[in-house]
């Protein structure tokens, strides 16, 4: 997975699969936002042990595109870019693929807006958030002020 | 939720609680699986008992507008729609209300294409299922074989 | 289900199922929970809206006899019943029927520990829940206070 | 957790945390039965490609104890013993600890029963099973054959 800055694996469970012998549908939303908070983690923005109680991050729009059943045994590695800072909100793009093969399983993105929780209402993406992902993904300032 | 043919409700569980307090975004899709199965159910076109050795729907897009977060307590109700019938791939749509308030939860559409597992391959829609959705929704006949 | 004063419907999920085709085992532990909650909604002790903020309870224990596989279109139903009134914990005793064969799907059990997340420390079991819950289950004063 | 032959990793997803910001109950059978598969599959009884189809476990009877709380970012390992070996069912114990600080989070253990899905019977052990399971765990016969 060449493109992306940042991927991470995903253990596919059992407990995930459904009757057709497929990882459900669902769980790939389960797959993003793990690799997506392990991207936020990794670029420092958030503490695993506390980052729950403030993050102030909502998932406002996700969209998937399914391209292959993904297994039990699969060694799934999922890829994450923030592709457009905006003012209140972000845009990640996600790609599934099976490690050992090379398959890929599904791409996707959501929008997050980013949300106080003491105020009960929208408020900019941090500057800190704004300089480490521009940073790390390279994104040129017109694209970021989107 | 006048607009749509079938709705049913879908209780919310606790396990479906994020550390938010909210209902994860993934559980969304397994409200919209478990309403279209119903859906399904509702026109004939699936057994529960044995519907899931045969059925032949794959998943390829899903997406979900997340419109309000929906809390514990709330009475949740999935309206299901099929929009579009094509020669191998169907649309449904979804939209997913708060009973009580009449809040708008979310909104979702899927693209499912149809599959023979023993032929390993994507067919057309059986006649029956496009008879019956056709009956059920009022597709005119453009729009159903677009 | 006629020896439970309270049951509840659960609905079966396609997204509880995993490749056997049954109700996965770890989504026993979820209907439990779910009827035991709803048990408690029921009793006037937990307010679905608010309850998860300050609920205070710690599951300690908890065991489970699968007797039957639970197939997708099971009319699934759970009884509760609080079998023990201990100083700072109780014991609810579950079984798990299909409504429509009467078919027993599973029994379990497990200790709950009433907790302060405030003082972050067991606390006793409070008199309201000790007085509702004895009056709900007719349990005995020697009983409830083993 | 050194008394433990086998023991594996489970990372702990945000998906798996409920509102009291814990994993929740239910998934700590998830993670028994993803380092149970995990065991298996080291020991080669079991292909995670196929493995499913023909398994013929079924799980009698599970218990659980609740040591601790989990916490998004621990670091969790579940060691898996095959305790005893009986004609037609076996017992499989668990321990889950967070290995950075040693802390124990829970006990389990489960009680699983051979099952051949073609002719709808239990079935004893099979023999290469329980060679090698008496060779990696060091069961004694008497132990193995009660």
């Amino acid at each position: 997975m060449p493109k992306d800055h940042f991927s991470c694996p995903i253990e596919v469970r059992y407990g995930d699969l459904d009757p057709q012998g497929h990882v459900n549908n669902a769980k790939f939303l389960t797959y993003f936002e793990q690799a997506r908070i392990n991207y936020f983690v990794h670029l420092g923005l958030l503490n695993k042990a506390q980052a729950f109680i403030d993050v102030g991050i909502i998932v406002a729009d996700i969209h998937v595109t399914f391209l292959a059943p993904v297994l039990f045994g699969y060694e799934v590695r999922v890829g994450v870019q923030v592709t457009r800072l905006g003012n209140k909100s972000l845009t990640v793009t996600y790609r599934m693929v099976e490690s050992v093969s090379g398959i890929d399983l599904a791409a996707g993105s959501s929008v997050l807006v980013t949300f106080d929780y003491h105020k009960n209402e929208t408020v900019p993406i941090p500057d800190v958030w704004r300089e480490k992902i521009n940073a790390f993904e390279g994104l040129d300032q017109n694209k970021i002020n989107t």
